[in-house]
């Protein structure tokens, strides 16, 4: 296993944690009600890197295209996550912009 | 296949729909702030009723167990969507009710 | 919700218990060396089909391309099932050929 | 965050990591069908793992059933690990075990 593949793994498993703690600490944010995509995307997000650390570990016919679709997932939760001053919403957005690197270099 | 294989199977899934539409839903109402444990709860059932799918047609040897955690995620889901008016809220508390019950047959 | 929406869902629901039926009977074949694709296959599809299901139904925004992946695990699993004399294989090449073509239409 | 949490949480990732790596090295085995229970439990093991692992992060009312049902899992998939010799057999049954006692420490 290459330095790429366990960059990328690791980035795919510290995004997933991000993304479920954003998710859980929305749900309990007085503002709740501006969280709505940022919790859409928490959900879509987690699932994704998760799906994506299976794919990868499990040696995947599909790794690459799980790759690109986690980081475009991975991109825009980050892009709504960075719209937040919420200390999970900034925590989020950069584990998702390194999560969508990363598969970007994995998939390069 | 028994009858009670293929009705728990059948109630899964459209738990998981049911939940996963009032998810959706929730994250477009008003008064979302009030459904903060509704969309918790939808993503819970939502994802075990995948799990137990899953586990039940690929011959799980834990199908048992997670029917068993299934049924009492699904009831913990339908009592939260028994106490809000919103139709999407109303069907899944219907589908969790029915769920639940499903698992129960198939394990007893 | 719409027709295709509607065949989509339930293709998906069907192929993902055809992989799973076919997974757990090629891990009882006698020639199940032969089967080893086959295996890796039917695991691949059964679970892009589970996160297709769940995708669809939370209303997901990356729906669409999700969709695009399941088609193509499912037109390689489906070829790879063909391959085989089985009756598990033969159901889960049919099961993965409409729920490609399913996955297409809803998507056009 | 607490330590058990932390150890948990990493068990089983890696524990998942592991699983994968089994199930697709005993697919290449030459003596594939004698893995069969081997692959079936590496699927399932690391199916419960990441199920534990967004149930963990996401607060779930239910970690304490499902860390259960993954020490269940783990404990019985090391156990098939452990009677065959290949190396990612012996390091699959390892990661298994610290995942189980992981999890039991995470509930006592």
């Amino acid at each position: 296993m290459n330095s790429n593949y366990e960059k990328c793994l690791e980035a795919c498993l510290e995004c997933l944690e991000a993304c479920n703690v954003c998710f859980d600490a929305c749900l309990k944010e007085e503002d709740m009600k501006m969280m709505a995509d940022c919790i859409r995307l928490d959900r879509e997000c987690a699932d994704i890197c998760a799906f994506a650390a299976q794919a990868m570990t499990r040696n995947s016919p599909f790794t690459k295209q799980i790759l690109e679709l986690c980081a475009a997932v991975c991109e825009r939760c980050g892009d709504e996550c960075a719209k937040h001053n919420h200390n999970h919403c900034k925590r989020c957005a950069e584990a998702c912009k390194k999560c969508a690197e990363a598969c970007r270099q994995m998939i390069a």
